[in-house]
């Protein structure tokens, strides 16, 4: 850590800068410029991270050199982690093909997309029981019931099953039904249920938040790792962005940035990042090009019938479609799309 | 509720979008353009905004005419709200001034803190005991002994205290001790969150996302003002920007805007939205100006030793120096800073 | 257009605003909701686009429905564009791949740089003699010479080259030496040397300002081809964002949406658009995949001594790399880069 | 300047950066800490910041600390700079009150409007003769009669005039006719137009781009500085934003930002901040509140007919309205609005 001082910064002033340094078993080396003075602070700067240096009378700016989060880190582990979705393996050149409705609402209509993603070659399948809808007058999901649903569905079609949950009182109960545990870009900062996926033994889908850098994204990953869950695969999303035509601005130079970060796996979801339909697909492979573990897609097999975001969904004809191309650009990146023979749903 | 179709679409398209409005208790009403036809929807537009009806084969745009709130909108309450924090008024021309730490440390030094801002003018007493920290490895607040202190702290000086709550589990706990509860803007889309305060009998302060526009952060009071609970504050405190100088980007303009569209009062809060002390005296100003209904500032003793947000916090004396400034702005717009002298501290 | 009224506008406000929109040679057309009166406007909707229709007493919104640009539409122009840069085609399958240094800085460096793009698959060669820095104490750039020492390089080594102009002055100048002439992001909105250019007989680099959205783009382009100039190739290089991690934010999803509104080829710039080495080519591949006609690519050989841009540009041997992996992708999807064999440069 | 190695940084490769530090004729502090180690360049840093340090190998991050620009910033004068206005004074206690129409549109209406808006205390007339206008098809202005009005009504009425020159070679023409040189946001880095603006005698108004920082906005005002042109007044007026409810962001932290770095006076533009003339007031007032040395509103007695941003204009009797609680505030904060009186236009 660098702390630049003020350029009128006194010699008391720097005296008792030294002097908080040295009380946090850090050492202060000085290094007096021409118009400036640096001070750097030698030793764990985990410690001084944390402590408001900014306030201290005489400093201009704290500088961190260190990044803050250790277990998401590739210094910590410096090859690609693999999670492992009830057998379908995501990381290190395995994708994870994630499809199906936004919201599960009815049991054989699940069953039909079910079938015709799984034949598509998808190898986990999505399904909002709880659902955050920003109307409170919207349909929220069908709770417990959608949750059987699904997880009898995935069973049948022999695929695992994700969905999302926003309660930490519901972690116990959507980990009994879900191979994988999402957690949305609204509640991406919701530390308490950050804390509680943490103590599940279920891997965790952590969506980016739509104004996060990829460092507030690799600290809240950092909350589940540091619970000791090491499971947690990324996935972004798209950002709030200024231009009305889409619903988010798809931030695709996430993958690589997290790739040169972390180890952690990380995947794209197109859907949600520009809500159209037309441009899931490029943008699909425009993630998988960049370097992407994965894709979530929704797939709808009447859009205008959904209960939730309807109007960004796939037909399976064309999940289809997309599907096949992205196979053709894995084998070409010596990738390959997890198989789901070896998995047993839970 | 406008539906504008696509130039080639077919007249069975057009009459399968018909037939769906008026399946919905809704009558279409058709308009031939030059280039365009576009569809009018006639009757409760609400039922037809939680409907799918830009997945519809032919719709190019649905275009929404009436507001997705209606609890919030000022159509529904055309006069300003006045919300009571336990005696202290906010809103409709009374002004809250709250203040306090980022974080309850310690009783002593919250007393002395209580003792500065009670003397400068200030209405209601804040204090963290529950913190959303960024990184797992910082301060994450007191807990239950915090809100202790915070609720003797604040009878001893007889000012109400708000203080933030980060887990649904945590609600009735939080409301036995404060008299204002605050949803911080990284919970803001925390649903379950949400509907648990709407549930509860203590106002509640709204803090907006850092992504959120008005519209969103009306939704979210929606969510509260629909389980019942009609007394939210909302806070303008930053929105995620691209000028790395301060922590947010200070909208202003959030003021009038909320304004216009609801009734209830919102209040700013210059020092998370700038990050920098040197800044927080012209921005609360600029709040005022601009119509806000009470100003959230953080102050602290020695920021230097502040477990949390210490080098964005005021000295007491500079808190003292804004707060005149404030009182005279006050009463050229006609606005008075609520008196204490009635509250009385639950 | 459709001109949404507000709830209590009154009978004599709708009778008004019909007779301006009769006075403009439109058609108004009366829409009476249950809450609302909504004017739908009928015939040529460009004519009622540049009129002031908020300003109206009674009028709540107005919603556009036709696009206001003409030319840059893909109802103007159904098929992709080819733009035709001294032989090399850009558009309609053929990829465009721009490569050098920011800056022309001296006549061995620029050719030892031409020769090693062009051996890696290069077709049109880049170097900036007119530099738009940030800082007016960095180096200009080297104006005339460099224009010279670009043309000179590019026909020894028989390869288009691509320069900026940034003073609606040097248009006449540039043209002389350059076979593409670049418009830079901060100089988008410059409707005077849009103008020039429009006016100019070489095809137009059009790239997007850091706060453009893709429809102020197509307006921009629009400029160019209003004056009789068709050939305008787009280019993302990155908008505005939030983390200070690139330089700026890559929105591949831009490239499909140009294409869904617009027969114009649009590129994309990795370069600018992450200002990191590491990033390019992962994002390189990202637009690729996304549909873009091209990639342009800053490369110099000893990055810490350019003048300008150095930190961001790839060494020779890696734009080698980057190359044959477009080449791959290319293949893949059905296109080709462009052959130099037919181009003469001028 | 501070220069972070990577972890991995060699020996040979730290040798290789101190040599290059040297022959800019700066000294090299070497700082070897726990995990990395870190150089501090001694002298003026100026010369470093122009080179592309970024790209020695073994550096991963290179930290500025002075700033970029020299003219502009309080180091070089410690005092506000007062800017004189053809005798109307602008900072330093004096507030300009700019208003006027959008676009120079008719004689008699100018005059009108003039009337109107010296009645209600404004000391700068504002009008566009050339527009900068997103749209080749919309009223491109009325060039030089347009200016040849502007300048005879603000001689009628006592009052100097400002307006926007748009391209270099306009620049003495415009000069001829107008007390004040506006840049638009669109030209903020037109860089050949802010070195013809430093070459002018006249002061300029320089507005500040829509994703400008505050350091770009103080680097573009340190061309116009360079060139020998001290009289430059800043302007904020809205950022690219992503609530559609406004037209921009406006960024009211932005003027007391420049107050900390700058000698420059800024005002703020309400009108272009927001779009909508309910807004105007309010942000106006908050403007003033920040500190803001003046304020500029588009007044238009017929938004109507206005050939340009009518819909973002402020009737006359509205701006009467707004003046006079600007009065009241400047009163309160020991300022004044600039008297006319002594006012000569040119």
């Amino acid at each position: 850590m660098i702390i630049v001082l003020k350029t009128n910064a006194s010699e008391e002033q720097i005296q008792h800068i030294c002097d908080r340094i040295e009380k946090m078993d850090l050492m202060a080396h000085l290094s007096r410029g021409t118009f400036r003075t640096v001070i750097g602070v030698i030793g764990d700067e985990a410690k001084a991270q944390v402590a408001p240096l900014e306030a201290l009378p005489g400093v201009d700016q704290v500088v961190a050199i260190m990044k803050p989060y250790k277990l998401a880190s590739l210094d910590a582990h410096p090859q690609p982690s693999v999670v492992d979705v009830s057998g379908v393996k995501v990381g290190g050149g395995n994708l994870a093909m994630i499809a199906g409705p936004c919201a599960v609402e009815e049991e054989e209509r699940m069953d039909r997309i079910a079938a015709a993603i799984v034949d598509a070659g998808a190898n986990i399948l999505r399904g909002g029981a709880f659902k955050p809808r920003t109307s409170p007058y919207a349909f929220q999901g069908m709770g417990k019931e959608g949750l059987r649903i699904l997880r009898d569905v995935g069973q049948r079609h022999n695929i695992p099953v994700v969905t999302e949950v926003m309660d930490p009182r519901d972690v116990e109960l959507v980990a009994e039904y879900a191979d994988l545990l999402q957690i949305g870009a609204r509640n991406m900062q919701n530390f308490s249920l950050l804390k509680e996926v943490g103590d599940s033994t279920r891997p965790v889908l952590l969506k980016r938040g739509m104004s996060a850098t990829v460092q507030d994204l690799l600290m809240c990953a950092e909350y589940i790792l540091s619970k000791g869950n090491s499971q947690v695969i990324l996935c972004e999303r798209g950002l709030r962005g200024f231009d009305s035509y889409t619903r988010n601005l798809y931030d695709v130079a996430c993958v690589p940035i997290v790739k040169e970060l972390s180890h952690l796996p990380i995947i794209v979801d197109p859907s949600h990042a520009t809500g159209k339909p037309s441009l899931i697909p490029p943008c699909a492979l425009a993630g998988i090009a960049a370097g992407a573990d994965g894709v979530h897609i929704e797939v709808h097999d009447c859009p205008e019938e959904a209960l939730s975001d309807g109007p960004q969904s796939l037909l399976p004809s064309q999940y289809e479609e997309v599907m096949q191309q992205m196979q053709g650009l894995a084998q070409l990146l010596g990738k390959q799309i997890s198989p789901l023979a070896g998995a047993i749903s839970s």
